[in-house]
């Protein structure tokens, strides 16, 4: 922040949300960051008349949000692929967490050291399933889909994945991931399924009712 | 439980604690689960005059239990490998779930859903740190041990570990990892410690205040 304030006239969210209209009309670039309480919607775009440049500073863009600024010729950047090895090692740890029930043991712990030993008993309950060896499913085999095979390779997991185009043969074996043109073929055979392509109006819904069916 | 009573006469913890010194000696094998609240103290050996066998269905032995057995001439065994992978596994899922906080994260979920909406701007509170890249130091390189390296391999981790005796060349090389003959020539240099030795006299205290302090 300091560093953009020696080049720029930063004005923060909660600045420019004291008056939009008047503040909006000075602001020529937007930095767009993912958790910001903000979406890039026509409303909001409408406080920004002179509006030039757009900077996610994050990957997971929403192409309708592009979709705007494209209609209004607004020049827009993200960031490469430098949180691709984060976002793999959080997916992994979601997947470790949910299958071995981390967050529910933390709380039984809690409970058992405030001497509710009863709830002890019952830690069997808490083992979840085995991740080793189990089958994993990846939609979008692009930066992140491939690093989170790469994860899972050391898990000794099966891994398929559904993708635009199949990788290289190479590619493929370096991981040991087996393509699957059609996600309905996969879908049936897998334990965990991540989800790791852009959203666009080709993969919105790409998981539904009738596809939670297909699966175990 | 049902295929053990068709072989023997079944007396859970439960049955036995009614009338220790009675029923104790009626017991001739003892099978015990790690989640026990019972350890194999002399004090419990003594309610079993007439044990003979002690059947362990984990791995994590204490070498001072297995010291009494001894002393009393009793037959003990041990589970093999079979957990070796889902321990792995959870000593991965606590790696990343520690350092990039999903316990606190799925508290603070809870929290925005309660709509305390407040708490989600702490949200970069809890990014954690890094885990891709990072140094790991295992000690103990046997079973366990060696299953977090191959996992850690897929983090692109750089696994530095202390055991006994190195291990060959190759194993080394299949999973990146270094050997330090001297333990207090890796404490310095790692971002996560796994501990993954059998508890010994040797292994007892292995890390203490000294070591924490010689940690990052």
């Amino acid at each position: 922040m300091d560093m953009l304030r020696t080049a720029f006239n930063v004005i923060t969210l909660e600045q420019f949300s004291e008056d939009r209209v008047r503040i909006g009309k000075v602001i020529d670039a937007v930095i767009y960051c993912m958790a910001s309480e903000e979406r890039l919607t026509r409303d909001f775009l409408q406080f920004l008349p002179n509006l030039q440049t757009v900077c996610f500073i994050f990957r997971g863009i929403d192409q309708t949000e592009v979709e705007l600024l494209r209609e209004r010729g607004i020049k827009w950047t993200a960031l490469p692929d430098v949180q691709s090895d984060s976002c793999a090692d959080l997916v992994f740890g979601l997947i470790l967490a949910s299958s071995r029930r981390i967050v529910e043991d933390y709380r039984l712990a809690g409970a058992v050291r405030a001497r509710d030993a009863n709830l002890y008993k019952g830690c069997y309950l808490f083992l979840g399933r085995e991740v080793s060896g189990s089958t994993l499913g990846i939609i979008g085999m692009g930066s992140i889909g491939y690093k989170v095979a790469e994860r899972a390779k050391g898990f000794h997991m099966n891994v398929l994945y559904h993708n635009r185009r199949k990788r290289s043969d190479k590619d493929e074996a370096e991981v040991g991931a087996k393509y699957f043109s059609n996600l309905r073929d996969m879908l049936p055979l897998v334990d965990t399924l991540v989800i790791a392509c852009p959203l666009t109006p080709e993969t919105k819904s790409v998981i539904g009712a009738e596809e939670f069916e297909m699966m175990k």
